[in-house]
C-alpha cells in the first residue's frame, strides 16, 4: 500500500520518484485518485503553466528543451509535460517514469514526465490537469506541456495552460493551415522557429498580417508577441522566456490570471461530473430498469427519447 | 410548421419527399425531433436491418445495388442508408434527400438515403437508429446501411444492424487487417467480392480458417458463411439473400433477433440520456454553482473531484 500523505510529503521535498508515483496514481483510473487530489488542493495555484503547440517539425521538443535552460539559469524550478507521441521525450518514456534527456536528466530541478496517449489525445486532455497539479505541488515554479498538431484536442489542452504558446517553422505552409486551424485564436505568444532558414521574416510577416485581421484591440489589451528563435541555439529564447513574463504580468495586473484558471476548473469540474455520471448509467447495463426500457421500445410502447426521459428522471430525481 | 402526423402519414404511403423530410427533422436537433419519435415508435419493428461494412475499394455500393435489385424482385421495399463518405450514393446526395441512382431511382419502392459525416462518424453512429426508425415506419421491409471501413465507429454502426454482412475483396491484404480491426467478431454473414479476380479463393480460404479459430461451436449455433461474388454481374447475390433468409430465420427460432434489438434498443436510450445529462451540465456554464465550486478549486479549498461530487449530487439528489 501506498501512503498518500507520505508521497505528497517527499514529493514536496523534491523527491522525483515520489512525484513519477503520484503522477502515475492520478494518470489511472486508481483507487488513491481521489485521496491523492484532496491531498494535493491546498498545494496547488502556485505554478505558471505554458503550453506549446505546434505541428511535428516546427522544433517543439528543441524549445521545450531551451526554454528549461534558460529557466534553470533563473533558479527556478521547471515541470515539463510531454503529451506529443512524437516527441522524443515520450518516445523514450511512454513506459518511465523520468526522460534521462542529457542536458537535464540529473538536474534536481526539473522534472519531465510523457504521458502516454491510451489511444487518442482526448484521453490526455482528461488525465493532463492532474498530472498538472502533481507538478505544481510538488513546488514547480513553471511547468511547460508540449502537445502536438493543432486539433480540437490540442486546443482543449491548450485551454489547461495559464500561457499558450504556438510555435512555427518557415516553408511549412502553416500560414494557411494555421488560419483554419484556429490556432490565432488561442496563441498568447507565437514562436516562429528555424528563423535561419529561408521565409522566415515570410512566415512571420504573414502570421503579423493575421493576427492584425482579427478583432481591433484595445489600448489596454493583449497583442500577441511574434519571436523568431533558431532553439537549436538558443537564440531568441530569452525573448521567449521575457515575452512570457509580460504576458503573465498582464494577466495578473487585468485579472485574467485568475479569470482563466476559474474557467479551467470550471471545465475540469465538468469532465469529471459527465464521466462520472456517464458510469452510473453504465452501471445500469444489465439492470432490470433498463432492460424495461429497452423492451418496452422493441414492443413499440416507447420512443427511445421518452425512455432516456424516464432514465435520466431515475437518475436525477427530476 | 410541419405537421408531423400528416407528414408520418404520408410517409406511411409510401411518399418520398416526406420520408426524407422526417429523416431530415430526426438527423439534426430539429424541435420536433422527440414528437416525431413519439409518433414512429408504434410503426416500428417490422424491418429487417441488415448492416454493410468493408473497406473502401471491396464494392460495398455495387453490393448494396445489387441487393436491392434482388429484393425488388422479391417484392419487398427497401431502404439503403449510406453513412459511407466515400460511397456514389452518398457523394451524390450529401446536400440532398434521395439519390438519382440510374437502377432505382424512379423505383417508389427503393427509398435511398445518405448521411452527411458531420466531422466524424460517431455522430452518424448516433443519429443512424432515429433514421433507420424512420425507414421502418415508412414501411420498408429490409434496410440495408451500408457502412466503410471497420473501426470502431463502424463497429458501433454495425451493433445497429439485425445481421451484419462483412465484404472483403481479394489482394487487398484484408485477411490480417480483418482479424486486426476485430471484424471476425461482428460478421453474421461474409462476403468475398470481386471474386473473379485473383487470390479470391486464397481470400476465402484464408477467412475460412480465421472463422475456424474462434470459439468453438455448439450443434444449434450460427457458423458464419463465407460467399463469393461478382456484385457488377451480380453474380452471388442471390446466395447472400439467401444466407441473409437463414440467418434471419436462425435469430427469429433461438430468440436472437429480440435480444439484439433489445440490446440495441438499450444502447441507444443509454446514448441519449449521456447526452441530455452532458447537456444539462453543459447548462451550468455561468451559472453560479459551477463558478462557486471552480472559485473554490482555484483557491485550493477543493479538489477537482470533490467538486464533481458536489455538482452530481445537486443534479441526481444523491
Amino acid at each position: 500500500m501506498q501512503d498518500v500523505s507520505s508521497l505528497v510529503a517527499r514529493a514536496r521535498e523534491g523527491g522525483p520518484r515520489a512525484v513519477a508515483r503520484l503522477i502515475s496514481l492520478v494518470e489511472g483510473a486508481s483507487p488513491q485518485l481521489r485521496e491523492v487530489m484532496a491531498a494535493l488542493a491546498p498545494l496547488t495555484g502556485n505554478a505558471y503553466v505554458v503550453g506549446l503547440t505546434g505541428s511535428p517539425g516546427v522544433g517543439k521538443s528543441t524549445s521545450t528543451s531551451a526554454l528549461v535552460t534558460a529557466y534553470r539559469k533563473q533558479g527556478r524550478r521547471v515541470g515539463v509535460l510531454a503529451v506529443d507521441p512524437s516527441s522524443p521525450f515520450s518516445g523514450g518514456a511512454l513506459l518511465g517514469d523520468r526522460v534521462r534527456m542529457s542536458e537535464h536528466a540529473s538536474d534536481p530541478g526539473v522534472y519531465i514526465r510523457s504521458m502516454a496517449t491510451r489511444g487518442h489525445l482526448g484521453g490526455l486532455a482528461r488525465s493532463a490537469p492532474q498530472a498538472i497539479r502533481v507538478l505544481d505541488a510538488a513546488g514547480c515554479d513553471v511547468i511547460l506541456v508540449e502537445t502536438v498538431g493543432v486539433g480540437q484536442s490540442e486546443v482543449e489542452i491548450a485551454s489547461q495552460a495559464d500561457t499558450s504558446v504556438v510555435l512555427l517553422a518557415p516553408g511549412m505552409g502553416d500560414g494557411i493551415q494555421a488560419a483554419k486551424a484556429g490556432i490565432l485564436e488561442i496563441g498568447d505568444v507565437y514562436v516562429v522557429n528555424k528563423a535561419d532558414r529561408d521565409g522566415a521574416d515570410a512566415t512571420a510577416r504573414e502570421l503579423n498580417h493575421m493576427l492584425g485581421l482579427g478583432e481591433s484591440r484595445g489600448p489596454g489589451d493583449w497583442r500577441p508577441p511574434i519571436v523568431k528563435t533558431v532553439a537549436s541555439r538558443a537564440e531568441g529564447i530569452d525573448e521567449v522566456v521575457a515575452a512570457l513574463d509580460k504576458h503573465r504580468a498582464w494577466m495578473e495586473k487585468r485579472g485574467v490570471l485568475t479569470e482563466r484558471r476559474r474557467a479551467r476548473a470550471a471545465h475540469e469540474v465538468e469532465a469529471i461530473a459527465v464521466t462520472a455520471l456517464r458510469e452510473r448509467i453504465g452501471d445500469l447495463h444489465g439492470d432490470r430498469r433498463l432492460d424495461a426500457l429497452a423492451e418496452r421500445i422493441v414492443s413499440g410502447e416507447l420512443d427511445p427519447y421518452r425512455a432516456a426521459d424516464e432514465l435520466v428522471a431515475g437518475l436525477t430525481g427530476r
